[in-house]
């Protein structure tokens, strides 16, 4: 609990309620009559409005990205090392918009939502969601702030895809994206690792079809699950080796199924503590968001990118299995191809796809000297 | 089914069973009043017994190595492709024994036998065994079927753990052992994957603490997704790519989490069948063998191999990411710093771990011409 906010931290922060009160049609032909997104803002707006940031988050992410809600607070959001005054994503030049997205199940209109129709909880009702639902909703909550065109909107994984469709969906209000740690489509293997993590949740018997909350339980062992696996994916084989090897808990091997091993007992750990803060349908839905996102639907991601007018800065962990640097490259090949103007760097990390997440001096230095240049065309 | 079965079958066999009656001392301490193991052979032993060869299996393998069991079986032994009369591993030269592991679910004495002192299935008091214990119980296995000495030990991945245990165990019982693609320990990701595995099992309601059988129930839920997520790992993003990729299986999206990706179909298709013949306590026993799997215990592997005798050949596939060549790498390194004489292949494969059981040309000739060597030595 830090008894003074660090120097370098947007400091304390409180979530902003965006209501849009119309009938809001998603990608599936669903219609939800009414939403609202979450939403933390840091830093000073310019009065021509020209100097937004939207921060699109990932899977298990939220619109706390920065910052503390309280003096007590133990940990600030979840971006903190990347925004604030003098970071990368320096408040002192930019103002910073990071919603929940739709379907989440922090602050954001989902599942554990109220439906209005029948003054219960969505629950499985509430509507699959994907990444052109995300970009079309935030682009709601731009007009609602006056933002018709954003500086930059940056993202590391399910984030940069979000990145990525704002980019081909509405060029004209997007200046530059950033896709971080992301892929222009899931590989069959993203998917699997996906469906197992679903097939866990669903099969788990607190589950009950996705009304768990008028049960009064919640399908924690396999939302656990789910945690735990994808876990394993954020991290690369070698931060698992350097953070516990083969480290026992007990010093010995006690011939059991309980833990013995150090990675087993931190597993555990976070797949726990996920499942005191998460909502398993909200889980759902984001997985399959990431299994749907396809901007190219089959076809040539290079044509479908010919009409995208932002620059794109294309980023890639070394260590990164999960959306591994091919993935990135896959991307880059199709905006050159596709006529865009793309830089492209490839980082050295060791920790995996949670490496964007990760203040690395390289990684930091790109996103700093990219933003700053925009910075100085807006005085 | 086969009208005829092929001319390069080893034809129709039999599983016969081993028995031991005597108590049997387990690594843990654990002793079994005795035990049983269910044992397929093939080929003819010569009169001077030189010519045996020992099969270790892997995971979720049994003692049904090559052949049918009759002509109205549709599917071979799982290793069928391997060994046979002029193939790779000659029946025409050797003969090869291929027992179920102790703990397994197929015969062998394991978690669904009865256990003498109580007249009730083991289940969750069935002893964890470990590898060394494997090897210890081939070789009364080897005892008894008069075999002082293998002309080799071959396994893939666990099942080249075992070898690699035989030739530090028994040294002077073992003429060469094939280590494919395993690994000398497993890593912190190995680990945490088995780790998933064993929470999903027994996390479901109806594992009943292992004692299932009494509640006349089985954790169907939690070990198909043990399976589905150790398949993931056992195929390589590539193989996944080129034999599924994105295929819909409606030919378009339903928005919702029933089957949409051929993938998922599949994986789903996996984890049930699986579930129909394998016992979740023997799957709980086998991942924790994999866990504990460490012949070095953290020290010198070079200087515990200084004590084998054995000449070593290790194999790899190029596309295996749940047992690298990296982590074959190890093994050969310190096998030569141990001094030990060592033939290393990284076979090319986009097929993943499972590499080990596809008849590829380059993998086979390795085996064949290894063995042509010893069976030209015996004449």
């Amino acid at each position: 609990m830090p008894e003074q906010l660090p120097a370098d931290s947007v400091g304390l922060v409180e979530a902003e309620r965006f209501h849009y009160g119309q009938p809001f049609k998603l990608c599936s032909g669903a219609v939800l009559p009414e939403f609202e997104l979450a939403c933390e803002t840091y830093g000073q707006l310019r009065a021509d409005r020209s100097n937004a940031i939207l921060i699109c988050h990932a899977l298990s992410g939220n619109h706390h990205a920065a910052g503390y809600h309280s003096m007590a607070d133990t940990k600030p959001g979840w971006w903190d090392n990347m925004i604030g005054p003098g970071k990368p994503i320096d408040t002192d030049h930019f103002h910073v918009v990071c919603p929940n997205n739709l379907g989440g199940c922090e602050g954001s209109s989902g599942p554990t939502s109220i439906n209005p129709r029948t003054g219960q909880r969505y629950g499985p009702d509430f509507p699959l969601v994907t990444v052109p639902d995300w970009v079309a909703s935030q682009a709601l909550l731009a007009d609602a702030l006056g933002i018709t065109r954003w500086a930059a909107v940056i993202g590391g994984s399910l984030g940069g895809m979000q990145a990525l469709q704002w980019a081909i969906d509405l060029p004209d209000r997007i200046e530059c994206a950033f896709v971080i740690a992301a892929a222009a489509y899931l590989s069959p293997q993203n998917i699997a690792f996906n469906e197992v993590a679903r097939q866990a949740i669903r099969s788990d018997p607190d589950f009950h079809g996705g009304r768990y909350y008028e049960h009064g339980t919640t399908p924690k062992r396999g939302l656990m699950l789910a945690r735990m696996l994808g876990h394993i994916t954020y991290l690369s084989d070698d931060t698992l080796d350097q953070r516990f090897g083969r480290d026992l808990s007990h010093g010995h091997i006690r011939f059991g199924y309980d833990v013995e091993f150090e990675v087993e007992s931190y597993l555990r750990h976070q797949g726990q503590s996920f499942v005191e803060h998460f909502d398993a349908n909200s889980y759902l839905l984001m997985t399959r968001a990431l299994d749907y996102f396809d901007p190219a639907a089959g076809g040539s991601l290079a044509q479908v990118l010919e009409q995208a007018r932002a620059r794109f800065h294309v980023l890639s962990f070394q260590s990164d299995w999960r959306f591994s640097p091919h993935r990135s490259h896959e991307l880059v090949d199709a905006l050159m191809e596709g006529g865009r103007k793309v830089s492209y760097v490839e980082v050295e990390s060791t920790r995996g796809h949670d490496s964007f997440l990760t203040p690395i001096p390289q990684y930091h230095r790109v996103i700093r000297t990219v933003l700053q240049g925009i910075a100085r065309n807006r005085r």
